[in-house]
């Protein structure tokens, strides 16, 4: 597997993204007529792959879709843009995953995820993965998979020296324990360190606090995203945490731009092992902040050529 | 075109039904997980065109999708039931149109639809139906489409003595007068001759009282159905009005028994062109009641071989 060895590899998921505009969301029982139809590419798993894909990161994804047209069209996705598709598995059993979403003119949305395909990833396809996953530099898992493939994909990559990256989202309140000591990095955003810690999270103090009892739970390195005000990264080596402010942008679609942020996270830690992780938050802070820039979730993701050269 | 003679020939809509199941409705800003995400084929037009073609009718269908894999499909679903495609244009301007459809565990929904190609159907097509729709034995529109199409079909239709079917759905305020008098049979629910007349129409007596306000309009024949209470028959021919109740049903599905019932009808009105109305809608009112008792919407509709033989 030498001469196939990934910078990422994510175990995670796939959805396509039905997007209806409409004036306003629906009520029961309400048939309301919207101006706008589009699919998209999403899924947290495959958003994060694919924005490493760009920044020129030697990817593959571990994931399940169905064996429709969904499914097609997602693995045609992954391969106009470098992705490895040799472990995305299609199943009979169940619907490509699927998030049907309404947004509102007042750029409110309101979101139906079914999972479908996503559920029924298995220990069959990760022990297919295994070679390319205990040969990867880094490797990305989130929570839209059965979580125990997640913690599983984590351990193996943890047995192997594989730098591991964690974000528990969406958000479960009562995450397995195994996970804070299974990652290297654990980044989540203010919503999800909220529901983690019990503890509100609304600025860079309270980040903090959050990111030292998420430290305390056994993570390497804890960074808490916060949008506007930039990030906050701990290190359990370290006794000082650090604030990384966001370059002020004028956000037009903020649609996925943390799974931006974790992408190109990851695509540094593979490419810059050494660098310090405040200056790796503070460029994926970069990437993400171009990325609201612009319409679309995959779509508005920057390529390496669209970027500042000071950032590579 | 001789050979070619259509008994039932639809200018309408096409939509594909995007059906997220899910234990509530979502609120602004919320995203939750469904169980079940399915495809189905929709739009008022297609459906009753799918009935019709169901029953035995010899169809055509006259609509506009778009030219992408939802228009792809809904033409190869029309050819597989041996309705007439090549009235039916693609366009690149637009999506093909969608209904996003979430349904609650009580059964209630919440639905936007995004009319997409439908809403470019133009005359251009028309014209080119031209020859069909002036040898077919029956016309059948709806408001799923631009209302000037659907007039202008009318016209087509009643100037070569076309008999002309005309369902108001969904309802709109402020119909143009002509719909009534171009409508030979002019067929609705309860809640569209509500939104006609202003009047309310909740039971047997009130949808006289309707229907004899929208023939005062100038249509032909009104039908005005109420669900579980049957429909009532009123004839610009006839001083009295007949109500025809319905075949007590366990219902499991409702959707789009209203356009099983309509295609039905142009069935009859098409095999049995001197058939009393009142008995086309007791058999038209048999179908569909057939079509409530099994989950989905065109996929509930009983082809001629599940009926019993004395509805023929």
């Amino acid at each position: 597997m030498t001469e196939e060895a990934f910078d990422v590899i994510v175990v995670g998921s796939c959805m396509t993204d039905l997007v209806s505009q409409s004036p306003r969301l629906p009520k029961e029982g309400e048939t309301i007529h919207g101006h706008n139809f589009f699919i998209g590419f999403g899924g947290k798993g495959a958003n994060q792959c694919m924005q490493a894909a760009k920044l020129g990161a030697k990817t593959a994804m571990v994931a399940k879709v169905g064996n429709d047209s969904f499914g097609d069209s997602y693995i045609q996705n992954f391969k106009d843009h470098g992705v490895h598709t040799g472990f995305v598995a299609q199943t009979s059993a169940a619907a490509t995953g699927v998030a049907s979403i309404i947004v509102n003119d007042a750029g409110q949305n309101a979101i139906v995820i079914v999972a479908g395909a996503n559920m029924l990833l298995s220990k069959v396809e990760l022990q297919d993965a295994l070679p390319a996953i205990t040969s990867a530099k880094v490797l990305l898992c989130q929570l839209e998979i059965p979580p125990q493939i997640s913690l599983r994909a984590l351990q193996m990559a943890q047995e192997n020296k594989v730098t591991t990256i964690f974000n528990p989202a969406p958000a479960i309140p009562d995450l397995d324990p195994d996970f804070y000591r299974l990652s290297d990095v654990f980044c989540c955003n203010e919503s999800e360190a909220e529901l983690l810690t019990g503890s509100s999270v609304n600025n860079v103090e309270e980040a903090r606090c959050a990111g030292r009892e998420l430290l305390r739970r056994g993570c390497g390195t804890v960074i808490i995203t916060l949008g506007a005000q930039g990030c906050v990264v701990l290190q359990a080596s370290e006794s000082t945490s650090k604030h990384v402010p966001a370059t002020p942008v004028t956000a037009v679609d903020t649609t996925g731009a943390g799974d931006s942020f974790i992408g190109a996270l990851a695509y540094y830690m593979a490419h810059y092992p050494t660098m310090q992780l405040d200056e790796v938050a503070r460029r994926a802070g970069q990437v993400a902040g171009v990325s609201v820039q612009s319409v679309g979730t995959q779509s508005s993701y920057p390529h390496r050529r669209d970027l500042a050269a000071d950032l590579f």
